[in-house]
């Protein structure tokens, strides 16, 4: 299956110019041969909502959703785009799959919130989702989400043979689109797509360094720091049968040993609670 | 705390001639202030020991041992070694921590065995080990064990600042001491120091690549690919307060949602067991 991968600017608060452009992009990515479209965190309306967010937000089938499976359905690729979902009174930092036919395929709510900001907008998912495409398996997961190996390593045990990372990242974040998404692909042996924004919205400037990442570590396409971007790749988990026969890390593990992970309340005496909170408070970027 | 990494090519299957160098090195690493010096994995004798395994093998408290606490005492310096372990008929892949005063601190067994010759040859470890060390807390691994994410993830959730991992790494896997280990260090927060051999054992041949990397993902010291290097540097976790505070992941996790990573059996749809089988007899690399 061919994915195309969006990096690049929206239009700040404007939904329906987004649509449009998710056209026109549907359109180029048909024309590479892709199956898939992928957009960044919060593609819909932009990312740096603030107290924009809640009149920003609409259910799953609300009628940007309408809009987004015309889209699918018109020009026959599914689509992945973020946006900010309403739910009653909850509101989520979410990603909606569309299938070819314009049906939806899976919704998926971001688990790790990042940040005070985040934290105050968005009510956190309660589940990790799959989803199935033409045949490959697809583990789905929002920006901050991938930086948590056991998270990625959860989707890859339920079977992922690609990640979809829709994220909105600044600076001076520069290790997590580079090592450690060449490390998720890697110690998991999967597939790893990363879409970005590019430019800025309010005060906040995005990174760019979209990317699609092979099993075997390696970057497939890497956009820049700035700027527009449509990656296109071929996802083959048969291509990387070598890598994956070097790399048995799925049946190498020792789940005995790991049960500190997945306990609840697990600590840590890294640093005192108190002064993480504290120091919180002067987080300064979203994603 | 100072720490000195070797990365060098030892005598092969000459315990003696190695506790020589281990006695040269340990003068060196005192004279630029180190506290504590870490050698590659079975170091002691060379690690491509095949057939030869069981004859050099030795006890824990053996005379290899004996001579190391020697050299640890008469130097003031703690150490940390490999070297393959008897214990009755079992023999393990181990590393040794010799305290400054010549006393063992700590005696770590690798648990996740690389390949079918390493299988052939060693007993798995049962358990992770952590050790303390002038104020440090020191979270001990042997190669292959790094590549696991949740693995030195719970030695961070137990508090490790520093985890230390002799190796033996060979071609091609080169995404290991770059990728892997500043994604190690950056999703968990910690120090990682890595100590490889160089130049070749028989028909394995050793890329190098030591290093030591903070807690920010970047490295501090990196030796090449070839040759004889001693990585020195301050361990100080209270200079990387600020990439701490930016980067909570411990706090951030969602334990209850990564159940499958500690869940035994375990599996995968990524590939049918068979083929696994079947290629892992390809598997030319030790580690």
């Amino acid at each position: 299956m061919k994915l195309a991968v969006y990096q690049g600017t929206g239009d700040f608060l404007d939904k329906m110019a987004n649509l449009a452009r998710m056209d026109r992009l549907a359109a180029t990515a048909v024309r590479q041969g892709a199956s898939l479209l992928m957009l960044p965190e919060i593609y819909l309306s932009g990312y740096n909502l603030g107290d924009d967010c809640a009149r920003m937000a609409e259910p799953a089938d609300g009628a940007s959703a309408r809009e987004a499976a015309r889209i699918a359905k018109h020009h026959g690729i599914a689509l992945l785009y973020g946006y900010a979902e309403r739910d009653g009174d909850a509101i989520y930092n979410s990603i909606l799959l569309v299938g070819a036919d314009g049906k939806p395929l899976a919704n998926y709510r971001k688990v790790h919130l990042f940040g005070p900001e985040e934290k105050r907008l968005f009510e956190p998912g309660k589940d990790y989702v799959m989803a199935t495409l033409n045949g490959l398996t697809i583990g789905l997961a929002i920006c901050y989400d991938v930086e948590f190996p056991e998270f990625i390593r959860t989707l890859a045990l339920k079977g992922a043979d690609l990640i979809a990372v829709p994220t909105c990242l600044t600076p001076p974040y520069w290790e997590i689109p580079t090592s450690i998404l060449r490390a998720r692909a890697y110690e998991n042996q999967i597939f790893l797509a990363y879409a970005n924004h590019s430019g800025a919205e309010r005060e906040l400037s995005y990174i760019g360094m979209s990317a699609i990442v092979g099993p075997d570590g390696k970057d497939i396409q890497r956009a820049g720091s700035e700027g527009e971007a449509l990656l296109v790749a071929e996802i083959d988990p048969a291509a990387y049968a070598e890598s994956r026969a070097l790399n048995t890390y799925l049946a190498d593990r020792r789940p005995a040993l790991y049960g500190a992970v997945a306990a609840a309340g697990a600590t840590t005496t890294q640093s005192p609670p108190q002064k993480r909170t504290a120091i919180a408070r002067r987080q300064r970027r979203r994603r």
